[in-house]
């Protein structure tokens, strides 16, 4: 019985030797010590919880508080000294706490198990982090809220299929990362986290950090477009760039690349937790270790993402002559069918006779503006001199005024909304 | 001009021939014809709205109202027939509807983008789709919940790592699967999928499906257990088993099976729509044209294992004297531990007395019922001749009769609650 | 006794019913009707196995093999009826051979398990199917190597970052997909198919199909951005494009965005079916019913993706011009570090004394090539008038000529490899 | 141009200033740094290259490897100093390089970008890293091969769907995991390592380590079964369980589930890293830079996996009483259908047969072995006394002889075909 296990928590039975390579295996203290403020918090709720149920005497009670605050404070100092047998955070403490204030310590377990506990450090934890994330998100969303104020003057083309479609407002971009404008932060929240019990609630986290980056990654996708010599809509300071080791005119959007490249990792570490959860007996069993490591490393991620995103967004300088160059009277082909529609025709109709025009421009090589009346009257009688209203870049924008459109009230409408939601926001508990 | 393209909504400037193989790549309309009715009802929603603009009139409203009417009923009948240059549902309907009504039916498309009908369609389907598969859910768990009202004099192992841990009550073990009974449905509501632009809530569709099968495969990885000779837990019936083309006395609890392969398929389409979504530049790209297979073959696969792990669960039998005789001294391991702490020892030390005691009746080859009080006393003094007590299986899971907990007044509250739970979700609208 | 189920080839025992959902759920032969060959041929060839092992006579193999005919060809003819019962494509032939030769298809089972079966079917199935996807392979490879031949002489910024990086021909972009000009098509070749058991092979296809198309859609995202109205070095024939229905301009590169998109539906499926993998119990469960229909989406996914590629590459045109009038002077500012490297001076020093040319030419708003020597002086004495024989773009390329480089003596070294290794390969048998 | 850049390798030009956290989000040398050796190797031959071409003296080659030794031996002294603006393995190297020997170590970077160097390095590294994962699986399967020689004569039931099929050698099971011996080594051997260019050969290696891991999940699975009270066929060494912190009698198989669940984690990274790849420009981007972490805990995850599965198989206890008192005649039904068969009933016929035969014994309640002669006539009158000889679990199991069959001598002949192969590996370079 004088075993080596003999300082295990579970140690009472065991006779053999654990082999090293598995004991590492099995320990988690190398990231767990992460959770070590969730798990003081925690075993203090508890020790309180079970006073009240008479299970430990006021007394008892107050030398455990007394002692996890020391535990407490040689974490905060960076003074705690993680020992061999400390397989994991909760253990490492309790064992720290033992030091501290003796036979007392044992009784803080009663009731509850390890897996109790790591489950419920989790939850905590993971609700401080995501509460960090949000401060983050809000700042990043602030930071375009604003830059859209400022640059609403500024027009460029909308595009679909990568082509330019249609013009808009530089702003317009900018809020379009916004239609769900609170990051889905509510489907994370407390209530999903109270359930006892299983650890669904990493593997959402996972997946709504996934969205969050998906998203960042084809912002990011745009970016590196508009900051390419062909676009060159926009530049990068140098902060956000690198240069290359062999060319020297290089200058590489590399912070845009690691933020689209996160995407795939974070999305990774939640492919890789649902496969571990497949197929598993319920309840407990010890592959749901593998939820920490993956949350961690999520959390960081999503961390380093969305500040270098805020400092990318927040220093980029934008070519506006670049930018309003890159507009062509084609990209106004709509505005000619609806010219058309305004008159009284069919849209599939006139959708066709605008499709002519453009044909015509094409063989002739000219812009679509430069079509003669008299051959747009080849297409439809219904041309007229009129016509040469639709050629305008902002009288095409300022035609989209409803929710959501490009029109400088449209925009306006919706950078005020933003402005409240976010002050609203911060005022959240 | 008159090119074989003339007949497509976008052919007005197209002279050459789409490749026959393009055209079935890029062709939907094999599997998007199952959004007709949604497609139909989007596009009826749209025309009055159009009409309220003053983009068509009254009379042509009518005119379109009707057309579709005539479109539905012929999908209703089956007598729909789909064309060459029927790319997707949304054209073929539109031909239709101007095979009925002529030139009205042009005005349909106007200010819409088949983008922003798409999308549209996907939600409608969808929220239609989801509440079937709420129906079904709740006819789930209904059944659950009334087999563990019948079954709750029956106790069986309770397990983690699938090592026998304490007794429990089945019905424990049944309702264990209902941490989060409304199996999370508002995460995937009406409200995320208000958002217009992206496909986010065909994204969260997929994840929410890919966790409740998830959930649904370790319910069933526990039943095929259980099912094994070695455990003889429970007896599926012959309708959810088959037997062995080579092995005349197999019985294979394939249904489980199926259910338990489920949860890769689905997470695998949502990882694969996941993949599709990542660095695409923003707007709309053709690449969001996989949400629909992918967001098809997850509902009828979760409409499939839903109906058919309720056939499992209310027709498969429990052996309870296996259950029962399942359960030994040992797994009261625990509260022979708790016997200690109630005498005055805090909880670790007693774990360890506790942990002496298995070690000793390990040794002896005998139960820990039968060690003797002098035996025990060996390792603790506290041990006395009311030690007997513990060893009672009801006594021990009666014990536990806080919220959540195996004595027979929890489970019954959470019947009781579930079943109104089950009412309250049946009145919704 | 009389059960329904007594059609069953596992009847013998069973006397309840089966649920129909659970039928439907259960069964393959909607999918797996596909292997109606291979199965065929394996039981062709298992017949003959069986009568050299003396379990069936000369006369019972001849009057099996003879049915077995009269199933292949109902097959080939289309006019197969597929019966209730018949719940795969095993159970399906096996029926139908028992109606034509009565009792011997009886003994065609012995000492297989159907497990057995559907794995070698699967194999001979797949290995013809990878037979196919060989050849449009080749197809598409030899379409890109021949292209690459005529259109040597063209140049194009090469990029890296998207940024444009050094001049390079434009043939050299084409033949840099093919660093494994094999497609790895050994590493999924008969040898990992022979092993019996379980289904890595099916795994390692997916996982292969998964890679192949990651690769195409890296190439697909390259020709998108090529053809954007900011590039415009390539425009699609009208075959691989599509318009919009509400932008008459649009011409939008679809098929370009499909391959791309196809990416994450493979590695979806090949990511589902690791996660059905995972955890399973050793020897045959039902879960591995999932690889059919991975299989068969797969093969037909990269199928239609390298025939549509085929299609885009051979009809697309290059717009020289557009390439040409990309390059510009500071892609040759590695040349003009070689130029100093040339006359003794350290690689870095030279790298960093031509970014500081870049960075005057930069100041002074001019090209790189218009510095004047005097100024290249300022930065290093070695630089003298013969710097201008830096600034030739087709010189620059030249240099590269060692293998792999982009000079013309490699490019067409590598033709040449090419050509010569399709050759070998349409040779294999 | 005093700017803090200026000690970059890329600073020629850059005037401003990085932000710390993009700093730390671009950075590799935290992880990177694992790459020390091959990065020295690497530069080694590639400055002997530079030699040939004339592009360094003889005695600047000889003074870059001088230098470059003293690096080597300050790495492995452990005694090399990372400083700021070492921001990876390269930068550090050659930094520390220029310090030794100054100026020609500018040299060393003639004609080679970073990205040749990292691609070089990581394949220097990923060859030395499987061959040290192939020593441990060679280890691993040299002990699986020993301990099947050993216990030959055990024998257990066989499951298919987890059911008991028929009675094997306990070392068949063993041995069933190496359909595949080789453990597919070679399918990420040098060959596909040679490619330049892309990072095919790291997603190549993720995938392996995925297939390789699912497979040992399998086997994880089977022994946590076989580990339960309900099967007790095996008992782990304590070395190789953890007990419960609350529940004392409880020995969990932790081990096990943690190489169950390593099977989702290095998935997961392989899902991320082809997510990263997908639709990725050609050519380098910063995004290939998320291979490295992916690489390097895959190798850690396989690397430990391998030696617990070693040390779990080589120290567990099998109990062999349990194992042959799960064997029941019931298994023998194949059996007494192939009685039938030697009599010349066809195969399903005597399929059939025997399933009822197993009906008759469930409804006496009885073990098969003990219908009367009598009662099996019944079924078939081909059933006579030598009925008899077919209750012998010992001559069902050497009947199955041929290769990879469960007889004695099969299995005796796989295990010297193992050890040959073992030997010839040990022999390999």
């Amino acid at each position: 019985m004088a075993s080596s296990e003999g300082n295990k928590l579970w140690g009472g039975r065991f006779v053999g030797n654990t082999d090293p390579i598995m004991e590492k295996f099995n320990a988690s203290i190398a990231y767990d010590q992460r959770m070590w403020e969730a798990d003081i918090k925690g075993s203090k709720a508890y020790v309180k919880a079970l006073q009240k149920a008479g299970l430990v005497t006021q007394n008892e009670m107050e030398q455990i508080l007394t002692g996890l605050d020391k535990v407490f404070d040689e974490w905060s100092k960076g003074e705690f000294k993680i020992k061999p047998g400390d397989e994991d955070i909760h253990t490492a403490n309790e064992r720290r706490l033992k030091e501290f204030i003796g036979d007392p310590a044992g009784k803080l377990h009663t009731g509850r198990s390890r897996n109790d506990q790591v489950a419920t450090d989790t939850r905590l934890w993971l609700r401080d982090a995501i509460n960090t994330l949000k401060e983050l998100a809000l700042q990043l969303i602030s930071t375009m809220v604003e830059r859209a104020a400022v640059e609403i003057e500024i027009l460029c083309p909308g595009y679909t299929h990568m082509q330019r479609a249609q013009p808009i407002r530089w702003s317009h971009w900018i809020l379009s990362f916004f239609h769900s404008p609170e990051l889905k932060f509510d489907s994370i929240s407390i209530n999903s986290m109270d359930a006892t019990g299983q650890r669904d609630f990493v593997a959402e986290f996972l997946f709504w950090a996934s969205m969050c980056i998906t998203h960042l990654s084809k912002m990011a996708e745009d970016l590196i477009l508009y900051s390419t010599k062909e676009f060159s809509f926009i530049t990068l300071t140098d902060a956000y760039s690198t240069g290359s080791s062999l060319m020297p005119q290089k200058k590489n959007a590399d912070s845009l690349e690691l933020i689209r490249s996160k995407a795939g990792r974070v999305f990774g570490r939640c492919a890789g937790f649902l496969m571990t959860l497949k197929g598993l007996p319920s309840t407990y069993n010890k592959d749901l270790q593998e939820d920490k490591e993956a949350m961690f490393d999520t959390y960081d991620t999503v961390h380093a993402v969305l500040q270098v995103t805020t400092g990318v967004i927040s220093t980029l300088k934008v070519n506006q002559p670049a930018m309003e160059g890159a507009l062509s009277p084609d990209m106004l082909a709509t505005d000619l069918a609806y010219h058309l529609v305004r008159k009284g025709m069919p849209f599939r109709e006139a959708h066709s006779c605008a499709g002519k025009a453009v044909y015509i421009a094409e063989s002739k090589n000219i812009h679509l503006s430069q079509i003669t009346v008299e051959d747009l009257q080849t297409v439809s009688p219904l041309f007229d001199k009129d016509v040469s209203s639709v050629w305008d870049y902002n009288r095409s924008v300022e035609q989209y005024s409803a929710p959501g459109g490009t029109a400088r009230s449209s925009i306006t409408a919706q950078i005020e909304h933003f402005r409240t939601w976010l002050q609203a926001q911060k005022q959240k508990p």
